[in-house]
């Protein structure tokens, strides 16, 4: 119960295991470093994939699925791919009661695997461009884990495209980047971001460009929601994934790839919950709305609530009515609240008499009376505001923790006395990145759109800038 | 091209081959016995998710998801289970660079990772019945496989539940095995079936009762669609998913678990294809009608096609057009037969002029002519009939192909002649199933829902038997 729940403020880590483990969100498993994805959290999942998928489609992608073993062999094809990835795969040495003479490994990604397809697929400029996703898991083994965040398995899509054109190419990893900003984190999950490109360092291994949505935790850190790579040459070299020009020149395509994964679950729970338990916002929410009667023994009363569920199922609402006989209204008013139902409309003999309900939301806790007569038309609204206020709400917060740092010793201030995210000046060299790494434990999250061209001295080194930058410490 | 097809006559495994590589459905991978989704086959399983996945969700089921990886030994825990899927499995030796102390399957099925979390869940009868479902893949080493129908890995569903009573469990069981036969594979697959109860030789390792639905392929061999098992109390016990009842006395819950997978796609390409190629039913086809300009540089031509797609679109028709200049109408017609796309409109200065279009159906090849201001009314009945005369047609061979056989002579006669399904009375007893499988290589099916009743000699002792079963050679 919430009430059993430790303060967010706290002691965070903890408040999120309370809440992901007692909202029934997820569970631990018996393989170490994996989690079991409970309805309450894959709901949260199935909305993500309904959204993306739509996206995905409008601009012409198809979903596909490969195989979920890949030869050992293919992960060495890109150089800085196996770098990247071997660490941490899993290795399957025997299969059928025999010893394999390759080793598979369970799919890290799946660029190796996928454009050794393409290269199949693909023959001439008519074939272009191919656009497919695929919908599965991963796995990365991790050592410290943290559910939803860093799993040894995770949930996510992964597309992969082929293209005629360098610059095809980069426009569309561009395009899906936005199209996760603004059809699903920013309406759907309320969750500000700053989205722009990666540096060198932190790049996907194998991209040329790896395009990034960077949020604010409430400890401070910055979390990558998800990224968009421009993959440039780097795959199709090794797959030889060539096609045939108009001009009947061979040339080989340039490709993207791009995820977003359920750890987005994980940041909704960080972003919104409260010391009463998950928030969610109403978009996002499997029940939009509980409908609680306060005397469940009174057959008029739960009535009521019935019709009032029904009328507001037919406007489209997610409701559900919980008439229990067994917990008290305010159990249910906690459990709810621990469960993050955006709005509780409570309907008590008072309620009935006056045609009327009553409207907590669980964002603010505020209560109001609605009558019966406008409560489908109004509940639209209210739930519309509720939405903005949570973006408006994490939004002020990511505003109010981004600081400038015009000199080192500012920044390494900021970072010591506040996290958050720092706004600075970089020259874009590896050293300058790794002092301040050093120093401050904070890495360069992101070079956000527009600010390439701002101008001015490197915080570390003086020297001329290369637009600048959005640091923070990383999850 | 169609025109290179093999005869689906002449070498039916063959045909099948290319018939599921030229659609594009899937092709092979590096990774032996395992295969790749096209999106032409793919888009075939979204359709049956979706379907599932209502149905599903209508009978109060939710989905969760649990680790990719099991505990080698979970699968010890159920004796039959082990046995039967041991040989199969394919084992994580190593993660993360270190060999593990315990290996780890690739999940064969998730009874036993699902039921390690059941038993920490399930505490009282309130958190009865408990109703879950994932959508997934597994793994299976087969050493012969053949594309869709016996792969390494393949897609499907798992749902698994508990119940407080042995009834409702079975209840549970036989109502999902009749939602997947009369919401999705006759209506939506027009396929025919036989849906009843398994043998116990035929069974689900760990099961009480196995239900299954048998369809009947064109070589006269029978195919499993899909199963829902009774547990019984088998995993129960093993794990521990114990609950107490209302009176406060600790029980063992009651389980079922049920499947369909990929497997259904490869039914529907070899029970409705023919010499032409892919035939596909117009509720699961992802393009139900093609329209085709005949002279793709006439403007008005291409022009009245593309209007005639708006409007079919606005009336929920699935249509593309393919206005391509680069290939010639009769190369289209020959293309989209072999893709299987239920109806063409073919659209040339004749039909505009005239004020109609020339329709051709993909099943019969029947050609008609539809006035243009009749088409969108017409249409959904022409698509109805398509679809029922497949059914109709599919069933019809099933019929004339399972016979009556009173004697063991009669047994073996047809199935050496002609195969197909036998209606027999068997005694029940593994010895006697052992012989007519050694003689014939016919396994018992099925026993069809109301021939437990019949009464009669078992076909090879002559003894009472336990229902009229049905018999065939299996794939």
């Amino acid at each position: 119960m919430a009430d059993q729940l430790v303060k967010k403020t706290e002691n965070l880590a903890e408040w999120y295991n309370q809440v992901v483990l007692k909202a029934k969100l997820a569970d631990y498993s018996p393989v170490r470093g994996m989690m079991v994805f409970r309805p309450n959290g894959y709901a949260l999942w199935e909305h993500i994939q309904r959204v993306v998928d739509r996206g995905i489609k409008a601009r012409g992608v198809r979903n596909a699925y490969f195989p979920i073993l890949i030869p050992a062999s293919f992960l060495q094809k890109e150089k800085e791919h196996v770098e990247g990835f071997s660490p941490q795969v899993a290795v399957v040495t025997r299969a059928g009661g025999e010893n394999l003479v390759e080793p598979l490994v369970v799919r890290p990604t799946s660029e190796t695997v996928m454009y050794d397809a393409f290269a199949k697929w693909i023959q001439s400029y008519r074939d272009l461009p191919l656009l497919l996703n695929q919908w599965g898991s991963v796995v990365r083994w991790e050592l410290r884990t943290y559910l939803f965040m860093r799993t040894s398995e995770f949930l996510w899509q992964e597309g992969h495209t082929a293209h005629a054109t360098a610059k095809e190419a980069d426009d569309f990893a561009r395009d899906i980047l936005t199209m996760y900003e603004k059809e699903l984190i920013v309406p759907d999950l309320a969750m500000p971001l700053m989205a722009g490109k990666k540096s060198e360092a932190e790049k996907f291994p194998g991209a040329d460009i790896t395009y990034t949505m960077e949020g604010l935790m409430p400890d401070g850190r910055a979390l990558q929601f998800g990224t968009s790579h421009n993959l440039g040459q780097n795959f199709a070299k090794p797959f030889a994934v060539k096609f045939l020009d108009k001009s009947g020149k061979e040339e080989y395509v340039w490709q993207t790839s791009w995820a977003v994964s359920s750890r987005l679950i994980g940041a909704l729970v960080l972003v919104h919950g409260d010391d009463q338990g998950l928030v969610l916002p109403p978009r996002i929410a499997p029940t939009q709305v509980i409908v609680v009667p306060i005397q469940t023994k009174n057959r008029t009363v739960v009535s009521a609530a019935r019709k009032i569920a029904d009328e507001l199922v037919r406007k489209g609402v997610r409701v559900d009515v919980d008439a229990r006989d067994e917990f008290s209204a305010g159990w249910k008013f906690n459990e709810y609240e621990l469960l993050g139902v955006p709005l509780r409309l409570e309907v008590g003999e008072q309620e009935v008499k006056k045609r009327q309900v009553t409207a907590a939301r669980r964002d603010s806790g505020e209560k109001s009376t609605v009558p019966l007569s406008q409560l489908t038309a109004k509940l639209p609204t209210i739930l519309d505001n509720l939405q903005s206020s949570l973006y408006r709400k994490a939004k002020k917060f990511m505003d109010d923790n981004t600081h400038e740092a015009k000199t080192f010793h500012e920044f390494q201030k900021i970072m010591k006395d506040q996290r958050g995210l720092i706004r600075a000046f970089w020259c874009g060299e590896a050293k300058e990145e790794a002092e301040i790494k050093e120093k401050t434990k904070a890495t360069a999250r992101v070079l956000p759109f527009g600010e390439e061209k701002k101008d001015g001295p490197c915080v570390v080194c003086g020297r001329r800038a290369v637009g600048r930058w959005i640091w923070g410490q990383s999850y």
